[in-house]
Parts: structure tokens; sequence; C-alpha cells
């Protein structure tokens, strides 16, 4: 079984990106790999079951010096998050057919990285892309870390049926806040109001002004941001938050694709208000990693989640279902599923 | 004594005003005042001696109904901080020629408001509108407070001689940080590095490009930004700020006399870098208030301390210092002198 050679379908990244990404700027080559484990290393080599589609990987495409992670390498395949089945492994710790997760490259078989085992069955594996993955850890410490929530407090969520956002407003639910959301289409305010509980929900693309939005919305004002967009919306929230109130910055997708960012005219209004905006990434909360997935787990088996999420059936879907994700196309997480178990 | 009439100039408020503020937008008057207690009131009023001249009236001459602080009248003088002597008193906390600090309209004899006894003569009077007024205290908690410094650590302070960068420089100096700073003239960067201490300054009106500027000055990047004017400034910090880092948001007098303020591009940093923005006033902190006076007292017996003040000559001076503060003309704390003791 060794030197067994498969054939490995791999999603190639052929060049860095200014703009828009395009699929030509991915491509899908058919090689053929030997499932080899090279001696002295703990390897583990996996079949890729799902691959994570995230807005973090157009940053990837941008031959960024600085970045907390590094671009990818042009005639290399994208890398990601993924779930996979032991096929080889030089690692006690994992063993022939067993489910894990963590970093792989978007190929059908790849050496895993940063991986954990999947214990439970309380949920489908592919939620290990998102609700139990890196969206629902960011959401987790976004939300009861950096936004410092207090009950009876308003939270808003943009993007708010997206991979982070719908867990977000679920848990601020769950901990007893009120909950508005935005989302970009009827179908995902629809999900907002019906399936996440969001208290209150409107389609971004429907208001002219913002603003006027955010008020009728959240007349109160907001005590809680939970950013994902960036740009107008972000100045408008600006506007309507309460003192003391906090942003949670986990990402501006609107931005990802221009090489000029939409300017912000509201800062200002942070000293009055007294307002902490706080940009974060879920990797410097590691040490809640194994609470966050104990908790998160047992309000799934208690019913107490929902999660929404929108697979692509095939490799070869991958560098569209990729772009599509950072247009807003995507209802719920967006995933590309590789192979059956 | 009780009915005492003497004569009282007054500087008024004439109305509202857009964009740069005039002197014209301020009358000064001369009216009579009995000296008379109200019965069943603990009034005090005092001669005043100084009057403080602070960028955060400039927000008081708009007619905006969301501040922390209502606008000043139209018609009515304006007010702010003071230091005066008692002339009347009906509060037993506060005896005929006692020296005080707190809020004073803009006359010559005036009620006063949340007033404290000053009991040193450590400093000079009149550094109880500066260094140990509010311009000290918002120096003091934005820096031990917001900025949580670390010893070594890099700080960049922006309006570096001002009433509260001088003041931030010096703490931050004896705590231990690297420092540095920038200012509007020649005369203020030498007073940063010869009287102050700060490890690094310069002139940002001699700097077409500010962030190249930042980046030659603080080479390894900032740590902390103490943030005074907003704009161009606060853009090209977030380009230089590094992983962790802090910006407290004191003020951004840069943008006060535009209706429309300055765009910012570079908030989408705030991820990568996991910056945290906090707007505060010294108001939230006022617990802290004892421990300032004792420390700051204390410092400035030991001749850790330095503070340099700009002060008007005469009560008819105070339009033309206040609007000259708001462009940087000042060179160290802006206040007015009204009287002898």
């Amino acid at each position: 079984m060794a030197g067994t050679e498969v054939t490995n379908r791999q999603i190639i990244f052929k060049n860095y990106v200014v703009g828009w990404p395009k699929e030509s700027d991915m491509e899908l080559v058919t090689t053929t790999k030997k499932l080899e484990l090279r001696e002295g290393q703990k390897d583990v080599i996996l079949k890729v079951l799902y691959l994570s589609c995230d807005p973090y990987q157009r940053g990837r495409m941008r031959n960024a010096v600085d970045s907390y992670i590094p671009p990818f390498t042009p005639g290399k395949p994208l890398d990601g998050y993924g779930v996979g089945k032991v096929v080889r492994s030089n690692d006690p710790d994992f063993k022939e057919n067993d489910l894990v997760e963590g970093l792989v490259a978007w190929e059908e078989y790849s050496l895993g990285f940063k991986l954990s085992k999947i214990e439970s069955d309380v949920v489908p594996v592919s939620y290990y892309l998102g609700a139990l993955g890196m969206a629902g850890f960011t959401a987790y410490v976004g939300f009861f870390q950096v936004c410092e929530p207090k009950k009876g407090e308003t939270i808003y969520v943009s993007a708010a049926s997206g991979a982070v956002g719908q867990m977000v407003g679920q848990f601020a639910k769950l901990f007893g806040c009120h909950v508005v959301g935005s989302a970009g289409s009827a179908q995902k305010v629809d999900l907002l109001k019906n399936k996440f509980g969001y208290d209150e929900a409107f389609n971004y693309k429907e208001e002219p002004d913002l603003d006027a939005a955010l008020k009728r919305h959240c007349p109160q004002g907001i005590d809680m941001y939970f950013e994902n967009v960036g740009g107008k919306m972000l100045d408008a929230v600006l506007l309507n938050m309460k003192v003391h109130g906090r942003i949670a910055v986990c990402g501006m997708i609107s931005q990802y694709n221009n090489e000029v960012h939409e300017p912000i005219y509201n800062l200002n209004i942070t000293v009055k208000r007294r307002l902490k905006i706080q940009g974060f990434l879920q990797s410097d909360f590691i040490h809640l990693k194994p609470e966050f997935k104990k908790t998160v787990v047992e309000w799934f088996k208690e019913k107490k989640l929902e999660y929404v999420e929108d697979i692509a059936d095939g490799l070869e879907k991958g560098p569209a279902a990729l772009i599509g994700m950072l247009a807003g196309k995507n209802v719920g997480k967006q995933g590309i599923k590789v192979a059956d178990f």
C-alpha cells in the first residue's frame, strides 16, 4: 500500500490578483500522487472530503509581505481549512479512517496540518468547515470576548446570514441580547428572521440611506456592532452607536477587492460616544477553542442552534464558489464537497 | 458687603458657528453684578483668575443635541474650566479667599461649579488649568488606562507639545517608553526634544508624506498612538501600527472646524494588525482624579515634569486665544489671565 499512486486533481493558484478575482486566476489540473509518508516526519495524508471558502483567502491572492498569513504561491494549489479522512499517518495521534479537520491544500489527497480529530457525530462533518470551524470560533470569540456583551443590549450584525454572522446572531440571542441583522437578499433576510431568530432584519441593497435604515431598525441605538463588511455600512453604523459602544471588526468584505478602500468619514464620533473599535483574529484566542467546541456541540445537541450551508458539489466548482462567496452569492456557509466518506 | 456691586466684564457667545469661528462670533460686554448669594443654595461666587481654552469648546459652538456636554447658549457668556478666588460662599466646603478650580463662566465674577480647592503651592495656580486640570488628567487616564502601556513600547503623540500632548510624552518617558511626537513648528519640535524629553520629534507641516515621516521616526512601528488630531495623520498612523497596537482617541482637532470630515481609508488594517481604537473622555475616569493629583504634584515636586503655558493677558484676549488655539498658534497650554490674586 505504501506507494499507492492515486489520481489527484488540484486547484492551482495561477498568479496574484488585482481587483476582483476571476475563475481563470485558478486552474483545475489532474496529477498523480504517491501516497507516501516522508521518513522521520509526523506526516498525515488525508483524502479531502470538504474544503472551506473564507473571505480571508482573498487577501492571500495579494502579494502582501506584512500579513498575518503568507500569500498563496503561484503555480501551487490554494490551501485553507478542510475536513478529511486519514489514509496514511506517521503521527501516533491519528490513524487510518479518522475524520479530521485542519489545514489542507485544494486537492483530492493532501498533507494535513494543525489537525484535530472530529470526535462527535452530533452534527454533519461539513459543519467543521463553519459552525464548528474557524467561522464559528470567530463568531464565538468576537461576540463573547471582543464585544463584551451585556444582557439586554442591542447588537447589529452585517453579513448576518454568512458563515460567521448566523452564529453571532444566534449566540447573541442565547445570551439575551436584542439582535438586528442585515443581508443582501430577501431570501437571506427571511433566514435571519425565521431560522436564526434575529429580532429585526433588513436587505441593505434596498436601503438607499443606511443611516435611516439603522435608525428604523435600531431606534434606541446600537451597543455592539459585529463588523463584517466595512465601507458605507461602517460609516452609517458609527452614527448610530450608543455611548460606550463596541465594534468588533471581524472583516470588511466589501473592501477586499478594492485597491483603494472606501473612505470613512464619521470616526470623530468615537470620542464623544467613547467607542471601542477592536480588530481581532480568532487565532489570538486559540486557548478558548476546547471550550468553544464543547459549548457549541452541546448547543447543537440541545437544538438551540441552526446552521445553513451552501456546499458546491465537486472540487472543480471551487473557483466559482470562492469568487461567488466574495460577491455574496452564497446563502450560508460556503464550502466545497470534494469526495464522499 | 452682601450686595456689593462690581463691574463684571463678560465674553458673550453670539451665535452657533459653522466652519472656523471668528472673533466676531464672541463679544466683550461690560455689565455690573451684585455679589449676592441665593438663599438656600450652596452658591460660591469666584473672582476669576484664569480661564482655560480647550478644543472641546469648539464642539459647544455647534447646536448639537447629542453631545456629552450642552452647547453654549447664544447671548450668554461662554463657560469652561477656570481658576478663581472665593469672594462669597454659602458652601461650608469653601470660604473667602480660598483658591479653587472648576467650571466658571467667561466673566470676571462668576458662580463656580464642580469646584475643588487648590491645596498645594508646589506649582503655579495656572497649572490647574492644564497640567493639574482637565488636560493633565486626560493625558493621565489616556496614557495609563486607555493605551495600556508596556515598558519599552513605542508611543507616538500628535499635537505633542499641546496642553495634553506634553503631559502624555512625559508620562510615557517616566513609564519607560520610547516616545515620538509631532507638532506644527520648529519652536514646538525644539520643546519636544529639549524640554519634554521626547526621543524623536518632527514638524508635520514640513512632511509632504506623513507615512514616510512615521516610517523614518518609528522604524519599528508604533505600539500606541495618542490621537489628538485625526484626518490624514490618523490615516498615516494606521499604516504604521504594530500588531496589537492601541490608539487612544483623545480628540481630532484638525476636524473640528470642518463640516465634512476628512476621510480615513486605512481602517481595514485594524483586522490583520488586531488594533484597538478607543475613544475616551476623562470624565469617565473621575474616580482616578485624587490619585492623579497626588501623583502629578509629587512628580512636579521632584522636578520630574515640565509644563509650558501660553497665557493671554486679559479677558478681552479670550476670543483670539480660543481661536488661535484651534489653529495651533499657541505654544503649550492656552489659558487666559483674567485677574491677579
